[in-house]
């Protein structure tokens, strides 16, 4: 890919972007990251690969506007547009959208291609470790949903079985559950090596806030007449 | 306290709170919190300090709408105003008044009574250990604000230095200096031994982030043409 073709998608993808958790930072570590992938892999077309990372969430806007919308469908409808509107190759345009179109982790729509899995590896990989952590509490600033929910005793839940949406909840139901879903070796790796920070981390925050629930609780029944 | 009298102030907080990070639940923490403080200390005004727990925060949509405001000035007048139209003693109108406008840290108007050091402290803990990292990233999406900045030379910055907002910055000129700051010895030890949470996840969130800037970006370097 030329210089002059890198900066064009990249300006596009950060016409595109909005808030913080999804942000342009986001796309860059995918980026670099499916590179490193990409490196320990034969027969990678690194084109493909570079142009599906930028774009593979311009469709992010589209769905938090509208959730009923699915960002990788959207997002890659928009870059065949946009590469057919830029005098890229079908064969080229058709190719990244496959790879944009199963990024997401759905059961019915399987990343097929090696750059397919390489961006889904890389994107699935910021949502591991510290990094899926702070991710993801970011989102629940932005969307103004708890750290946790309280069971009907008064004590903190740790997320399991939980209706309402918390950081707990998607802990468990999401980001506990992602190890063992990579199709490079490279990524597995990378992964593995994250997720003991990510397992502290959860296991810090509820001792700390099961604390904060104990002693306290039981001595205000007791102040109150 | 009556549970009556509780109920009062507690519907009151809970129709002053707004967004996720300074939500309801940092209220009930840090009441508890301070009860398990207080449990530790001679002569706790255990009214006073219930009454400043709940209404330490009720100031801070003010600050969020306009931040020339201090949530503390502005929570300690509206719970002043609030405790005298219902009817409560003047002098504990104002101890619990003097409790609020002093739990913010500021070096020109420190918590002088023992309620107001026991509040100080139990707010502080809450921006504790992984308790405090998940409330901080919460806010960060709150306002829109990155996980880290990065340096001319294209590496993340591990905020130390920075003048832009971010995550990392917040951590480096306040969360990581936070532990010997506390008035009491309970929540001194409590601190201490949330710290190491604290410190392990900003560590790897950095090396993370490192990491993904790596390999990745000179790939990069060597497919563009």
């Amino acid at each position: 890919m030329t210089k002059e073709e890198y900066s064009l998608l990249e300006q596009y993808m950060l016409s595109c972007m909005g808030d913080s958790a999804h942000d342009k930072e986001h796309v860059y570590r995918v980026l670099y990251q499916a590179l490193d992938i990409g490196k320990t892999e034969d027969n990678v077309n690194f084109d493909v690969l570079i142009a599906a990372c930028l774009l593979h969430d311009i469709g992010r806007k589209e769905q938090f506007e509208n959730p009923s919308l699915c960002h990788a469908m959207v997002g890659g409808d928009k870059a065949w547009d946009f590469l057919m509107a830029n005098g890229f190759a079908p064969d080229f345009a058709r190719q990244v959208k496959h790879c944009i179109q199963t990024h997401r982790y759905r059961k019915d729509n399987r990343p097929q291609s090696l750059e397919a899995k390489i961006l889904f590896d890389a994107d699935k990989l910021d949502v591991t470790g510290a990094m899926g952590i702070a991710r993801t509490l970011i989102y629940k600033g932005i969307v103004s949903q708890p750290i946790y929910s309280l069971l009907p005793d008064g004590t903190v839940s740790d997320g399991q079985g939980d209706e309402l949406p918390s950081f707990f909840q998607e802990y468990k139901y999401k980001l506990e559950n992602l190890y063992g879903n990579f199709y490079t070796a490279r990524a597995r790796d990378m992964a593995g090596e994250r997720q003991g920070a990510a397992v502290e981390f959860y296991n810090s925050l509820y001792r700390e806030a099961s604390a904060s629930y104990g002693e306290g609780r039981l001595e205000l029944d007791k102040q109150l007449v």
